[in-house]
């Protein structure tokens, strides 16, 4: 064990738990640390910084162990100058590659600091490069680089921050633990304060949805907050869409009769019909337009113009003309809707979710809703910090936020 | 296999899946079947009538078929004179006892057809003989019975009968099928109607509830339809009390702030002083005589006179003094409770559920809501075969049954 | 309501609960029913026809409940001839267009019943004209129908057969029920006695993974059933293959040190380097040839020349280049790689399991291994109505699965 | 805010999440926190210790306050003397009572520190006098307090210890994250080491076990870990029992057949015969002696002597005669076989986890295992902080146990 290093970190570390994990991660990868400076004597409020010599066994390890520790808004007390390598074939970084966090992050070379331009996890960074000097650095995604794009290779020149929460705000203080044993109706309210901020401040609330918001009964709820101004831009995948279009057509969802409350399992002629029937009239907008399709979820994006982003699936029947088949060209077109985003809701669905989460900067606040704890952990888990879950019934969980949002919702 | 029976079963045996668990009981206990006669030909909203050649290894492995069979509503279509033994010491049934079902039943001694006067599953039959002749006959659990008492022993001479689901009415159908992907909303109203249905009647309602109830926020609620006249009875731990009492007191539960929704996991010394405190007083109702409990549901039910038991159980602190620490008491307690039950919600409850499920008979309505799928699939496969389950969040799912049922119900 | 049929259905009808589940479709479809005849008299073994009048309210309902009663293996008394349209553009079924099962079907065309070649739900049936003669009947999914092709509509002229399960073996005999509180091991001999029947006839066995068998530890077992010839194709995504390779290169996945059982939630950078390395490579076979890829699952499929099919999701990093980044291509895939497939168990995927649910015929057995209860219902739910679950720890249940199908496995 | 305190804690403050749960409670409580110290500069190994200069509002809100806290191991700097008072009738503690945690106390009276004799959360402190000094102290449960006794009140004089993992040993390496994706077989062999520690320095190995250890076929493994020495003491409650010994005279638990896999939901009369059975016999130790319960987990108990503790619950039939049905008699049989226990393994069952884990010091390590994850967090949360948790088939991971700890055995 004989590479050494000096990093350091800022924020709420005594009450964020934040450096517990930064340790457990140091000694994960086989790393060794002493702490030599914390930051003590200033009020609760205030962040600290501490500063820690971590040891590796070697270069490698400790080229690994830094870029982990930056997921963790860990940097190099002397960072140095950033190394670039030219990609030598597309789709394959150069090896060493630097892997990205999702937060701000500011890269050094030839002794300035550029910002990259759309922090994003696990991409690499690509430098363009005039007459020798950079002018922009910006992340991109393995299947996008393209040989002789000049790539940020090892740890050293890069900068993170981490976003401090605001605990003085009501959405800031939202728990991050994840129990079905809470007082939803708060974290109601504390959700719609966070979209109500965002619109205060001119940014788009993204939702991201699963078939569940159709089965639940939610869509009335939905289609409200659309017409209300706060539903922006719409991740899903080929259900969501083929299930709201079903029932606007049919009365059912995947063959549940949803003003009953009773169902078939699968009724499955019903949405594969309703895809044939959007597929006749080229898209949803077309069946929109041509009056196929008069009410739902997709209904009302279209007739407030509103952004949509459907992604295939295997599991997809049909799809609707409306959804990228190919899971890459649609990661691309969801990236491409993120500009000015300012608030994420999840909601049902742990697959979009996970693809949204892997693109979102992490300073866009970020609740998931779902009634299995599972899919609300594994956001977390996957790296998105500043996700908040709540465990809850997705339809009745809709249905109080409509309330809340749009002071005259009244479920049909 | 050399022992035969014949059987018949009457209700909606063609859609009701009924039929299949019969044969399915028939092969799990190794005996054998011909179906000799069903009714057809008849519309789908009548009952139809299955006759059943039984076969089976030797007669005792029939006795318990048919013991088995009658939780399905089966009887022989013979079914000839009940046997009775002496019990020969206290909490001791005769060998070879009929074990109960919760379906209303009818015993033949000496010819005559008697009444079992409260059915109740998993228990005996005693007869009370006046001049060697039965007067009365009553289910009685094992651990009350006394030697010398008479019970009835193997299935001969017992007829049961299967409620018949009105499927007509909103609330008769109601799906048996459970899933968190079911319009919640509308299950809300169903429920809504059954009470108001019972309340018509004149029948009670009585609630199951679990500390969740406390914890999700939901005891304004609560409250508010304890207010309202729709909660009768209250059968629940020493958690869901203490909870309720700890939140009046110091505005937490368990330590979490219900006002804030966030907490800390275990505000231990909190419950554990509201504990102490009713203690002193000697009771909950003491404690709102003499005006140290202000607020909450057990407030409520104090202040309109309702019926509450409190069953402890071992992981309990304290506990209340107006638990029962001895569950065998406690049971006593809960069926001295029953008379005049028409409705029963079940809410966020795993043991009190079950418990309430063991001595209910099946003709009472009961639904069961938590957000747990286990919790409300075990009651049905318990032999509570009425139950019908919500997979949802219990506060906000009680919030909306609020709403329901008390109209100028608002969220304070 | 003046529009009438008779249907018939022949299996198990009276204790397999299929009778039930066609009388709730029925009265789902706003349809009437009235029994006219059912076998009765005969063994428990031997399977019973049922005769059913159909009445409902106008045609195109009939139809539309006559396509539903098919997939619970409803066929009409008088079938008829069945009608053909012709598409009018690609991807796009004709109106009324048939709506396939999973069953075997039949097609009667000018007198004679013709073979579907392949059956898959939620198809069209696409039949091949020669001087306007019928010579080939084939399942087609929407977005694969061609201009001009012909087309069935309706309901008439259609037979399907359901499978008839054997109760008398050991595999059939298999519960359909789901509960974590089963003795698992006895499920696991009974999953390994289905393997070895498939393999005994000649048949290959379908393995269906999610990223879950490389978390549990369970990569060294599958090895092992691969080297003894018990995984013939691989159907998965992105995320096992790519966890499996990073386990081989850094002995981690997703960050988890499977050896310690410790981990970092997410040790972001391991799968992202294994993920740079094999598209250095050029394909995972390549990887394995140029000495890269050493061990694990994909290498021991590579080294055995089994089959694998990988296809993208939205939330992929990479991919890895074998994965098919188009799901419409990769859903062709995998139809292809269906042949002689006898058996099919599926592990730790909710998305691949219904993707491959959806495309395989109700002939072939299909066992789901999950530890979340909802993911083994769902397949069931979607119409996989031979699927049998099993609710247990993928990685002990695979350590058990490999002990009983290769005599001289030990855990490495 | 005017009353302030200083407090200290000694731990792996950095590396344990510790010193963020401290802040958190000191923010729930309405508190605020200047910290003024903490040891840097040593190796990860090393424990710290930290100042902290805490504010609170009134007295009142300080006193609460460290007491929480002390769930921490957090301590007053200068903690002064305990005041004592008496209690002045039963049942009930006297007003602002030390409420105590599960950790090694140290109370200061006139001077001298006594040592707390069974340190157990949620208790209070009573002193025995003897000429107006102190010669023990000692926890003891609010019902159990008596008139004239003497008990601590307040925070002052009061000093806890908070037991420090040895990162370093396999076992206390153990994560404390759960999760169900996690290579299980690693953890059986950390459980394993866990017991053999405990057998290897003469200690008791507890299991507390519920009745899913007998529905998933675990009893033959469990068995043979009885025959071993692996089990000293057995916590459960009347249905773990019950379903043993149903399965030993009838070859069924709850009506599921062991050896075949499938069931019949409830197959009632089993269970309840079998409770008759042993009510006849007197005891589950009578019926072992004669000869009439011959196998199972209940009769290896008797067999090899070792002490079982059966506490009752509002759901059970019967109960067997062995079960204490008052919960309250049953919490002190339980306390009274903790001796020399020093490892607790927890098996499939919410209710005595919780209740043991209430009694149970911080000292002893403890494993929780069950197939829901809720379980498993809710021992954490309620303050078992100790508690290491595993997300599995419960059935598969006893197989794996016995096969780790028992090298001869073979499944049945």
């Amino acid at each position: 064990m004989s590479v050494k290093e000096t990093v350091e970190v800022t924020g709420h570390l005594m009450d964020s738990g934040i450096l517990s994990r930064i340790l457990d991660d140091i000694r994960e990868y086989g790393g060794d640390w002493v702490i030599t400076n914390i930051d003590v004597g200033h009020e609760a409020a205030h962040t600290s910084t501490a500063t820690i010599n971590l040891t590796a066994e070697d270069d490698e390890s400790l080229q690994r162990l830094l870029m982990r520790l930056q997921t963790r808004g860990v940097n190099q007390v002397h960072p140095g100058e950033a190394s670039i390598a030219q990609a030598d074939r597309d789709g394959v970084f150069p090896d060493g590659f630097y892997s990205t966090t999702n937060l701000a992050t500011k890269v050094r070379l030839e002794g300035r600091w550029l910002d990259v331009e759309n922090p994003e996890m696990d991409c690499g960074l690509v430098v363009d490069l005039e007459n020798d000097t950079a002018t922009r650095i910006r992340t991109l995604p393995m299947s996008d680089v393209r040989a002789d794009m000049w790539v940020v290779t090892g740890a050293a020149g890069i900068r993170v921050d981490i976003p401090v929460l605001d605990k003085g705000s009501d959405f800031g203080f939202m728990e991050s633990d994840v129990s079905s044993e809470k007082p939803q109706a708060v974290l109601v309210r504390q959700v719609a304060d966070g979209m109500r901020e965002a619109k205060a401040h001119g940014k788009k609330v993204l939702w991201v949805g699963g078939p569940g918001v159709v089965h639940t009964g939610a869509a009335p709820a939905m289609v409200a907050m659309v017409d209300a101004g706060f539903v922006d831009v719409l991740f899903a995948g080929n259900a969501l869409a083929t299930h709201d279009i079903e029932s606007s057509l049919y009365g059912t969802s995947l063959g549940v009769d949803l003003s009953h409350g009773h169902g078939v399992e699968h009724g499955h002629e019903h949405h594969i019909r309703a895809l044939n029937t959007i597929r006749k009239e080229g898209s949803i907008r077309a069946a929109v337009e041509s009056g196929v399709l008069t009410g739902g979820i997709m209904h009302a994006l279209v007739k407030h113009d509103k952004e949509f982003v459907l992604v295939g699936s295997v599991r997809d029947d049909g799809p609707l003309p409306d959804v990228h088949t190919d899971v890459i060209v649609g990661q691309r077109a969801m990236r491409g809707a993120l500009t000015d985003v300012g608030f994420c809701l999840m909601v049902a669905t742990m697959l979009h979710s996970v693809a949204t989460g892997n693109i979102l900067p992490a300073s866009i606040p970020l609740v998931c809703v779902d009634i299995n704890p599972a899919t609300v952990t594994k956001l977390a888990d996957r790296g998105s910090s500043q996700a908040r879950g709540i465990v809850t019934d997705v339809g009745l969980f809709l249905e109080q936020l409509a309330r809340e949002l749009v002071p005259d919702y009244r479920r049909p």
